[in-house]
């Protein structure tokens, strides 16, 4: 038997709205991500691909998504995981401020760097600053080593692929159709992995938002495919627009 | 440290809003019954109830319920169980018909059984109804002995309690907050039960829909105080409502 692995970026929060670093930050999705989200429903159901188990990150614009891809689907009462694992990037002292503006003050090349480099971290978040994961209550039952103040795309990574591999990938032996609804960045590291990229490659790979990226492995998780479930123009249109943000 | 579990009867369904018998039919929330949703999540965080653990149904009322009460408290990331057994009474083949309809034509005084005799059953749907259980996707993995084809409110109470019982309240060894949105039906029987209220009291006892009811317990899970939170007036105008309900 086939199995398959549907991953889905959430789509427009308010901050990517506004252009601000998000990260962990726990901010909703704007109406057009809600859209994102049904659109995403409504093309996995023209494909007939139909999850049987799903998983998301500790963040609402990411749980959102899901929720609206399950109800698009009347699917709702799918068994749904939530990890801190899935989450974002941490994105560290960056969090909050205007891509723009940080372009503006650092240059586009350091931008980039923080963005875009694989193991480069932005400035970390001091302990106690308000925005730091050990003063949240939804992080209480996470060990406190394990919780990041910032995070370049390798420690992402790094935090991510113990859960897909320990938690999410033995699940395909109960189940033949898994859906992970998460991040740009928790989302690079399981492709990387699944498609043996080099940090370069995975570094120029964007995932377009709300697009759902069919992997489809035979019965010894062999990967046979991956594809996008959506027409080959606005897949092409999508990934450009994300390799375009931060730029000045 | 005092335990605390909270219950949330789902606000006004599509079919409601219609006043058909829906039971195990998935009718999702009226714009009615998501403001009632948000409301009641509104209401938790005056009160300070902060669940830390959420069970719900199978069915998109109570889900979408619980999802935007989660919402509401910014508890987005909250572990959420879905249990068949949480599940509205099954109504058989009354499951579609207009309420007041079936009253003229049965008269008020069978219909009033059906819905409030302790253990009267609707006449039961044949086992290859196109609403059977039987040929639902979602109920591939229950056993098929334990799916009705209809249900008396015993015959529900029968089959959510060791749920209740064996699944939710051990909850309370890791937490001290549950959360669980459901059905009138369901959740007759959890009030019934930590109430030790008779057959006649639980089926004089309407759940007013999307007013939390909260539930407070000693260390030694004993009861010691149970309370709508709403003002007494809302919860009281509410109760009589759900009685009328069915009447001519």
């Amino acid at each position: 038997m086939e199995k398959k692995l549907v991953l889905i970026r959430h789509g427009q929060s308010e901050w990517n709205k506004l252009n601000l670093f998000t990260g962990w930050k726990d901010v909703d999705l704007s109406e057009q991500g809600k859209q994102e989200a049904a659109q995403a429903g409504k093309a996995m159901l023209e494909y007939n691909v139909t999850p049987e188990i799903c998983f998301t990150s500790f963040l609402k614009r990411a749980i959102k998504t899901l929720n609206i891809v399950l109800d698009t689907m009347n699917l709702d009462y799918l068994p749904v995981y939530k990890s801190w694992r899935l989450n974002e990037k941490h994105y560290g002292q960056l969090q909050g401020l205007n891509k723009k503006e940080t372009a503006e003050k650092y240059g586009d090349d350091q931008v980039l760097q923080w963005r875009r480099v694989f193991d480069c971290q932005p400035p970390a978040l001091a302990e106690d600053d308000e925005r730091s994961p050990l003063k949240e209550l939804r992080y209480k039952d996470v060990d406190k080593k394990d919780l990041p103040l910032t995070e370049s795309l390798k420690d992402c990574i790094a935090r991510c692929m113990p859960y897909f591999n320990e938690v999410i990938l033995p699940e395909f032996k109960n189940h033949d159709t898994i859906l992970i609804a998460a991040h740009g960045n928790s989302l690079r590291g399981i492709v990387k992995n699944l498609k043996n990229m080099s940090e370069d490659e995975i570094i120029k790979f964007n995932i377009p938002t709300g697009i759902p990226y069919l992997f489809t492995f035979d019965e010894n998780l062999n990967l046979k495919e991956d594809r996008f479930l959506g027409d080959e123009e606005t897949v092409k249109k999508l990934m450009e627009s994300v390799a375009n943000q931060g730029k000045k």
